[in-house]
């Protein structure tokens, strides 16, 4: 049986047009060897800090990856069939060339999806696969990567420093001691990696175990949690934690974008009804929307950029949840509204030169109506880039098509790969600054900006609007 | 007058480009000349039982076809000038050359529209054609088609296979007694003409004569449908004999996408309710939303595939309800939310291995936030191809660029046609297979999936995964 | 350093095929020198009445135009630099050349902007600028500007002349006496500058000063407008009037789309709260409701053609309207609804005969799902030109590939301008030519429409459809 070459052809993703494809081509050779800043992400920092390989292939690629599970689990794979660990200890496949096999049998259902893509990139350019992942050829894959991952330039540093990763941002709870950070930094290697404060475990009333959470989050900051003014304290003492540990940015994963600015004693009042577990939903709401405009506030004090993720149903589907607990692929976009909700926000501190908070969204149909008309208007917002489902070629064409003429390219903030999946950080890059000089190329063809703009406009894109909308 | 040419371009809805077009028309070779699968559908199965020629142009081109008369009377022509029967029998326009005329005047008034598209395929096709419909060429073009449906090799049969339609479903009433069918399968024709459930007479509180159609229904089953036990019983007993008559799917035409999951109680008091025409909108709402949880239910049961045609609001202009009756081209889309409808369905059987629900919309928006997300996840959930006033080269190309990247095309169920008029059903598949192979042509020319793998996606899309899908 | 070449590329806006752009310039080239009719904006009447010269470029280019200023603020730049008036008299920047530096140093925001393409193109067409804005360029396109508005040829009148307007339609309040119009009547020029009845002070409650606006609009129209009854006479008599000074044309700018069929008595009632200013909210939706589709009424008796322009959030940001007003670019387009809206107004006049409502969106969801649809079925509906947001090269591919497929090329009615900028008039037409060229280009090169089609619906869409449906 022939092999079928793994193609990785250096003018992916750019237009058939040749014009265009050579501009875009010529566009993309300024960028593609750029430093990745990576500013926002969930990776580990306990693999950096520790330094020890990564297991085998189907424990980098497969198991920790909720695009590639969801997939295969919505076409009938158990998840327990792919060594996803269940909650209560049942036995699940523990034989990781067998999970490999199954993956491998069921790659065709990636075919036109951007996890084939980074995949692809990953088995080509780090592990140096030449044919494509198939039954037939799962097994010398398997045993290709996993040869590699026992080498020192497999570790998590070796692949950050080949990577070019100038600085990477992982995101952690208040409640984290930054034990990791603290140990890289005690090493003194030179691998730059920051946290984020991302507080929803203490600022969600419907976050499991918040009543905990707020309580630990007290003791951890010598604040009396129970009292508006202590949580406020608290929060403060941990953001300059976490700043002092490299932090330049605060993230925020609401189920909608609503803010609120409330009289004090309403805070109070939220504050007791949450922690005594008996906030309605609309309370719950309320008391997270005005933590949000708290944080704005005290971002304009300490620096901190602020990061609005909202729109996602976590764990929709409550067998999945019960069974094998969060971030298992079944969270799910909703309908989100920005511009009534973020205004309590914006009527505050919208007008502010010092404070910048980037937005993002799961509901394209907000990047015409809503977001960029916002971002065109208000000093303090900035758009973040096509987030999750849509961190793809045609999710992030449609960002640009969609943002561009209301905001211009200087109120958005270059890209995020927002992924746990360290492997794929390249590729996700990759993708993004191809399909950015593709928009860009296209864009001097049409003659609706000059060719020296355009190569003006690509390292911004790239790297130099992240590395100043985050101040890295 | 010189004759102005109807075009029927070899190469018509592939992309300009050399190298794309190339391989679309090269993939489109591969797949062009399948036979027709037709899934879901409204074709009347009288035409195939009785097998008597269709009457005239008019009657088969405009009479029936509310896409034609709905841009005619957005333009000021009057229904009755079209010869669409009054309910009240005031008389109409009966000179089928007359409404022809009105028609071809106004021919212009289509272009950029599928139904041009359709229309000038099946003159030029079925008829031989070879000049555009113009007032000047409207009554060559009649007399043509006319002569023609006097033949018998342009009769309902000789059309189905001359179509290679393989199987065709039909869309019926649980009242309705499949006489037709019967009469098919009595005769010995060897055409696959199967049927599908269709319940909503039974099913919407808000269904005119819905108590009569409640009661019939228990007759035709023997079962008390005023009890909630006797209702389920009937609906079993009704599916399995649709089934007897070749069906593999049930079909749900609701306003919304709501699903309940209802304690017995509380069905058997919504049935009260909904029986003595006292239930509220909500309370309509909820019924029908709990009859899908049992028809899904129903379906792990007895393997029908199910499917879910949520958000038009029927007969939203009321005089033309009042003077003309349903389907009347008045029918609009509305704003549909899933995420949270589907929910209890979901929660109850969304995880099983054994029941395919297709999803369709007519609100594109939740394509690439809702439905790809839901699909890419759930076992169970399949979607349906763009519907409707997307069933058309643009409404296509949307669907597959906003579903393919989080969904694949293995989440995706092929083509329906859906339609009622016949003769455009080569047309539509025509329409689809090529704006599939040119989407295929493109993700090849833009290096995201291989050649080889363009053309084992293309027959799949044509036919395999509608064969799958649907059980044919 | 050498000057950077201001490039206005004959092919500009059209697409890199070849053979898909030879098309788009041939086709472009019968329409290029149409002359321009503009059925809605907002230019000022006394330009033409007075024909006084512009002051200089700040004053022509950036103090008035809020998509530039919008964009300044939204990166940092205060409104008082400027040269923005405050509401309180405040010290603003008065030096036009410092102004007209701070913008040419940020030139580069409106990249991938319309802005960037208005503004660029009158600079070369109007001023014969040869070199793009940069802060080095500045005080040379400064100068020349300046030099050229102090000549006569650059005056109002000439420039209206030399921009081949045929009609241009101001937009004036009921308690406007049209002075200016009538001193233009008077004067005995040429040009064809009309009224157009815009009664947003009169009846939105929530507008500011309504009862004064109400009892001015009784006095003016010697009725009394404290009744129901005389409330619409007085509408009644202004319309007359307006019509008598050329209005074609009503246009209504509400948050939404809402229209009610009141009985009179309620109609009464909802008078009452709104002048005592206790109308609530919802009431005060109500009373704008009733008012469309008394508009529409009169408009079956006057043939005004309506025109609904919802879903601008004005003034969202309360500091800037304190500080400086109304229409200083923090206007937001929010979700809208036409389905449900409308239909009181269509129940009531959809299928009337000489009555035309023409609807806008800032919301292209509905494109596809609402507005074609509705279009594509009641005689009374045509569709607006992408607006606002959406006056841009993707806003308006976005309408024709969303919108043409359902409602046609026949239910649209060609370009608005609907701007403030009179230099930017040629501009927007220009681009609204070559979009639409484009498309065409792009269907005949699909196959979907003949070339000789093209060549048809090029000028219907330049000039032919504007000129039918507003009646000029």
């Amino acid at each position: 049986m022939p092999r079928i070459p793994l193609e990785l052809h250096p003018d992916r993703l750019f237009p058939a047009d040749q014009a265009t494809r050579d501009l875009a081509r010529a566009l993309y050779a300024t960028v593609e060897k750029l430093p990745i800043l990576s500013p926002h992400g969930h990776t580990d920092p306990q693999w950096f800090a520790d330094d020890t390989p990564f297991p085998d292939a189907s424990a980098l690629f497969i198991t920790p990856d909720h695009y590639v599970f969801r997939m295969l689990y919505s076409q009938g794979v158990r998840l327990e069939d792919l060594g996803i660990a269940r909650r209560d200890g049942a036995p699940v496949e523990t034989d990781a060339r067998r999970i490999w096999h199954r993956f491998a049998e069921r790659y065709h259902l990636f075919r036109g999806t951007p996890t084939r893509i980074w995949l692809d990139h990953a088995f080509a350019t780090v592990f140096g696969c030449t044919e494509r992942l198939t039954p037939e050829s799962a097994d010398r894959i398997f045993d290709r990567i996993n040869a590699c991952l026992a080498k020192p330039e497999f570790r998590p540093r070796a692949l950050f420093r080949r990577f070019n990763i100038e600085v990477i941002a992982t995101t952690e709870s208040p409640l984290d001691r930054l034990a990791h950070h603290q140990k890289l930094r005690d090493s003194g290697w030179k691998g730059r990696v920051i946290t984020a404060y991302r507080p929803d475990p203490v600022v969600d009333p419907q976050f499991e175990g918040f009543h905990a959470n707020v309580m630990e989050f007290g003791a951890l900051a010598s604040e009396d949690t129970a009292t508006w003014h202590g949580y406020l304290a608290a929060h403060r003492k941990r953001r300059a934690f976490f700043k002092s540990m490299g932090a330049t940015s605060t993230d925020h994963g609401h189920p909608t974008a609503c803010t609120c600015d409330l009289p004090e004693a309403s805070c109070q009042r939220l504050l007791d009804r949450a922690l005594a577990g008996t906030a309605s939903p609309e309370e719950a709401e309320q008391f997270r929307g005005q933590v949000l405009t708290e944080m704005a506030r005290m971002s304009i004090e300490d620096g901190l950029v602020m990061q609005i993720h909202p729109g996602a149903w976590r764990n929709h589907n409550p067998r999945i949840a019960r069974e094998f607990g969060r971030d298992k692929g079944a969270d799910i976009p909703t309908r989100t509204e920005y511009v009534r909700a973020l205004k309590p926000l914006l009527d505050r501190y919208g007008n502010e030169r010092n404070l910048t908070v980037v937005l993002f969204t799961l509901d394209e149909t907000t990047y015409a109506r809503e977001l960029a008309p916002l971002a065109g208007h208000y000093p303090i917002l900035r758009l973040g880039p096509a987030w999750w489902f849509y961190d793809s070629p045609e999710g992030m064409q449609r960002f640009r098509e969609q943002v561009t003429e209301t905001a211009g390219f200087y109120n958005t903030v270059g890209f995020n790969d927002d992924t746990r999946a360290f492997l794929s950080i390249p590729a996700r890059h990759d993708v993004a600054r191809r399909m950015d000089c593709r928009f860009l190329a296209t864009l001097v063809v049409e003659h609706k900006i000059a060719e020296d703009e355009a190569f003006e406009l690509a390292p911004e894109l790239a790297y130099g609007l992240a590395k100043r909308a985050y101040r890295l």
